[in-house]
């Protein structure tokens, strides 16, 4: 555990940051390191600004000292939670420096040469942060939009076996997508809201960009089409979809839920410490996935899936649900970071830094 | 007011019946004279069993004894908020008696000579009442499913103008369509379900009959197809419905938005008391429709249309909000009887009986 | 209605001010002339800065300009909505210039010479503003906390008759009471907040001042004790008390139904518009009175009490529901700038000002 | 491993008894060997009968059948998740045949000589079995409603340094305290019920029992008073509990607060595997206890205590936050059934039954 590789991680008191900072207690590879918050909590302790997710730490997290996010940073390995607006400018000015930066941002993500990886899916596209040697000497990595890693995941072993033509997916969210300041509780009581700001864009264009191909000048998406209608419900965690979709193919509700069922993702060379044994479960029950009964399988890193059948206008329909601050934000970032240590960016940039 | 015509309401103390009763106070044209619940509670008074919708009736309705709904029913017009499994059997009896049943149970609703009615959209579907003839000497008359209205009713301008080809919707719908036995409580916080039985079929096949032509051999409906997924959401009144259309004809967003807010419903020869002024509102704001601010919009009689935007897969997309126990259950029913009254089956039925 | 007196709202588009727009909307006394909001909004369209209030108002109302709250008002009575920390200086500020201001706000209710009414117990504390003659021409008038409203009407006819010695009350707060920035929906859902700023001080100090003798040194507050433990709970409108008390006097459980039963509220010379015929209702059902079965009554300006009975540690127990945004609230603030008008207040603002 | 004693489970397919297997699973000491339902699942393997506790539970224990609870039990212990009007009977039948029952039920708590036990406290109280070999060769153990366990456990530790004189106790309980189908989602909606029938009954006398002495004659309660309100709330899991108590001896606030930090419950020969390394953790934050941050501490056996102050009308009142399945319930039959196991009860009823 000595040689673990240092992390600092940004944004680390919001809902996000703080499940980052959770989950990489104990981990086996990386060591917090440095935290940040705003630049005005700078200098007070974690433990003492009032996060939840600070309270159920040890002690020798708790009392690590906020670091403001624009000063130098020590951690070859930066994981960002930060919110859009800071991010798009203080990303690349830490990739500048040097750093991995593995953001959970959206800032980043439709860039030429910035990957949108899911590990279990693209860990080749990975190999796209050569082309930013032109822009930094550090990298940014990204992981999708929460509702997107769920999504894409079900439509991944799909699209490989079946390919996809079109993709219908109405989605109801959990608050704690939208972060503590998000949903006022006056909107979450006995009620749904049918709009959220920016998030049918991003799962128009986010999982075309994900099963795309990498070629020579980059990667080409995936060409099938995509439309979002996007809900807030009165839920706390866990995004489920309603997902209809055209195959090329012709595939009966057997093989997709076979097809479903035996999706391992792609193989490494060395398997991820955070990665689930298996990245879909398909639920057989009538009435499921659930968020309370569901989103929590494999510590929220398993996405389920249910209710496979025959679409009437398409040509297949399923329910999927996904953890959205683990797999959907803060796992799928901590997932990222490990396949860049498997795939040696982290050690690069601590020879570089040092 | 001395001459209204009586009516009695088969399945009173539920959900449904409770606001049936409700709407059916100081109605123009029709008294309450007789209600019922199970058969176990005949000869308690109404006031006396507990029921919500009881508490807030005047005295004279609250005085009202129970009776078994297999006895005698002297008014014309029975409005039955029956659950289906009694429905088939008891419905058919009654009419077999002679009275004009206008109910919400789906036990009827396809049935080749059941007319299936919104009378905005078919009311001269009504005169299938006549083939009934060959069954029984009064009449079954049906409204649709609470989803189904609201979806129909939005579908039903457009199918006009445009012809629809395709339809996709899924649902976020309230607890209150299960009525009070219906969710538990513990499946009701923090948590979606993604299944509701019957549900699927009911919005695949019903609206397909409302839009349908009448013509001599009956019935023959509409040719789009309809794909459903269905879910139940912590919200207590309001069902909201995400939906998706292809149409034969190109629209713009803008022609739908204005064939929409321009509906207002067939023209029929005299005014149905409880049909609201606009069937349909059409929404200019971001996030709306929302089930706490819309659902009420003219007594809950009022569908609510939002975000009509374009679909990038069908053509057209938009969010749908019914209020489920007024437009979707118990003013569906009650609109039917004023249509029934208006084309004189109450007033033959009435003679019938005497 | 032409003769109406004119009235400017402070913190219009707030949870309670948007409630008092409502509630003024074909007033037979008041006519709403002037709005405010904060400064920044000043120069918009009431109808325009997203307010729910302003939605469903006719175009009359909704076409008023914002006004800055520090600049001139016409208006000779004031409405104020305002946060306490904005209320403390601008409302006193606003009497200098001559102004009746009718305030919800908390930051006066103690002061010596402010009167803190519930018309129904001590309209003649009204004449404490002659004492404000030393400090500005025109008055402050204060109605009490959202809490304070419930608990106190349910106490008054109490101690009238048995003269209160100790009060243990503890609350259920709905979510509206902290306003739309209030709670974040993430605590709101699945979860009790135990505390709430400021409250249990209010509830333990304003119920004795409103009680309290009016004599020739001012208020002489009434001397029982009062302990409070507040929580706040995933309700939308309605405070549930849950209350003890102490007696002087021995009192069965029929007599203290009865008193609180024929409490009609002191007599004054001329009814208010918006007193409900009964400032109390006891409900004798087992499990009520309920937020969303009980929180309407009379539009939300009766109080309903239930489940009285024999208390082991003190005498009484019984169970007190509020409407924290009508009784409590807008409700409260009209009902005292109509007696503020009944008093002749207005009338002497309005030569004043003119 | 081998030798653990089998152990069957009365009613394991309800809140409770599903709690109770699953905390049984991997036990040091119990091996599940028997599980019932209701009479009319007999036959079904417990993974089938749709039991959310089964599912996530290892196929040997979904594999088991359920038994007939009237049938033969081999197990010398067995815990009782029965509803009260089934355990009345079947408990003592089950005495009767020599079994150690270990119950949740209400039905047997107050009879003289049944021991009501919370082993932190009163585990003396055990031996009153003894007065049970008058009435058959087993035993009937029992611990207190889930409420009251948080209470006691709150009491126990004043009560024996300042003795308790009164107590004064408002509950916010949560829906799964009800069961599956206890409460509608109608009413756990936007909604408080202020009434929970058989609750404040067991609230006024089990912590009297708990906390009195063990003489000749059997149990003398411990003599202070209780007032108990109870409401249900929207929430999961946790029951929030507003205290107030006399003291006779003067206690200051701080002293309060170590008393109850400082409880570890009466020392034991052999430590209870199920009992938490502290019965009580007192929060010194603002805003807590709260259901969904605090419920789980401990797996949900640690009671939280906070906002410990001085009470205006007693001498000091607190917040307490009970998990009501595991603390409450489950764990607490475990606890018991672990007492039991330390003093002999179950190899005797072991060597009785071979």
């Amino acid at each position: 555990m000595t040689n673990r590789i240092e992390v600092g991680v940004l944004g680390a008191t919001g809902t996000v940051g703080g499940r980052l900072v959770d989950l990489l207690q104990n981990h086996p590879w990386f060591r917090i390191a440095e935290l940040s918050a705003s630049p005005k909590a700078a200098g007070h302790r974690f433990g003492s600004v009032g996060s939840e997710a600070a309270e159920a730490l040890p002690e020798s997290i708790r009392a690590l000292s906020l670091q403001d996010p624009y000063a130098d940073w020590s951690s070859p390995l930066l994981l960002s939670a930060l919110p859009s607006a800071v991010a798009d400018n203080l990303e690349s000015e830490l990739a500048h420096r040097g750093h991995i930066v593995v953001s959970n941002a959206s800032s980043h993500r439709l860039d030429d040469d910035v990957p949108l990886v899911i590990p279990e899916i693209n860990p080749d596209h990975l190999s796209l942060v050569e082309r930013q040697a032109e822009r930094w000497s550090g990298a940014i990595v990204t992981n999708p939009n929460c509702s997107v890693v769920g999504l894409t995941l079900a439509l991944a072993p799909l699209h490989d076996r079946f390919r996809i033509e079109k993709v219908m997916v109405t989605t109801l969210q959990s608050l704690s997508g939208a972060g503590r300041r998000g949903v006022s509780a006056l909107d979450a009581v006995d009620n749904v809201i049918p709009y959220i700001a920016g998030e049918e864009e991003k799962l128009s264009q986010e999982p075309r960009k994900i099963l795309g191909a990498l070629g020579e000048g980059g990667i080409v998406p995936a060409d099938f089409t995509l439309s979002a209608q996007t809900h807030r419900v009165p839920v706390r965690y866990g995004h489920t979809l309603a997902v209809a979709v055209k195959l090329s193919e012709r595939a009966s509700v057997d093989q997709v839920v076979e097809v479903l069922s035996n999706f391992t993702g792609r193989a490494l060379d060395e398997r991820l410490p955070s990665a689930p044994p298996r990245p879909i479960e398909v639920l057989r029950e009538e009435a499921r996935p659930q968020p309370r009964l569901d989103r929590d399988r494999a510590g929220g890193m398993t996405v389920s899936v249910g209710r496979v059948r025959r679409c009437e206008v398409l040509d297949i329909k399923f329910t999927v649900l996904v953890h959205n601050l683990v797999r959907g934000a803060a796992g799928a970032a901590l997932l990222n970071a490990e396949l860049c240590q498997v795939c040696g960016l982290n050690a690069a940039a601590l020879a570089r830094l040092q």
